[in-house]
């Protein structure tokens, strides 16, 4: 973890994966679904430490599966991204999972965001305690 | 509201509005932006017990804005819907508000659910006590 100066270890952080998602392939009604695959592709990795995985039911972001979202107590951004593939984004997953994790109000410096984070941002919800915004025009 | 047969009123709801959103018009660049013209129609209007409204630093739907969600406590799901009119649909997100406020869960029954909401829900996040779902398959 980055160093923050601060005696207490950052919050944990939770990735969440939709294990309803179908996936932007073809997927035969019958055969695992893409969004269970990218769950248990996830876990089959070292996950970074203090990160867990939830599977979810739906995140309803079907048109655009797969779909996860990171989120990590009360002070952090929560960010929803899609089109995710089922075998070839475990890893993307784990490393997001430690920037974000790293990020204390979960903002991973642009720079630093992997490119599929920067590219398939679905939405994403403010802290509870956000500074309102200035309302500019 | 709903009798639910509780003592105690449903948690405050909050409907927080992307004041960055630029619509899905064309927007001067230095006219005011839908998305602030949005939070104030919102305002503009009565709102129901236990709703409030937060402006808020961009939601990153800005592809299909307005953008708006709604979060309620713990127990909640929260949803983000999309293609939002600035001038027509303050209305719905009032009555909106205060369907989600009388669903204890964030669930909005079907059948009650506004038709806006039915078409252009983003994502939504479950609740952090959501049990998980089963693994089919």
């Amino acid at each position: 973890m980055l160093d923050t100066g601060l005696d207490t270890a950052p919050e944990p952080v939770e990735l969440l994966v939709c294990v309803k998602c179908r996936g932007l392939r073809e997927t035969p009604e019958d055969d695992r679904r893409p969004g269970v695959a990218l769950y248990q592709a996830v876990l089959d990795g070292e996950l970074p430490e203090g990160v867990t995985v939830t599977p979810v039911e739906c995140l309803q972001n079907c048109d655009h599966g797969c779909t996860v979202a990171f989120r990590g107590g009360p002070g952090r951004w929560t960010y929803v991204y899609g089109r995710l593939d089922e075998t070839a984004d475990a890893d993307l997953l784990r490393e997001g999972a430690a920037l974000y994790r790293d990020a204390v109000d979960g903002l991973i410096p642009w720079r630093a965001r992997p490119d599929h984070f920067k590219k398939n941002c679905v939405a994403r919800i403010p802290p509870l305690d956000a500074p309102l915004p200035r309302l500019e025009n």
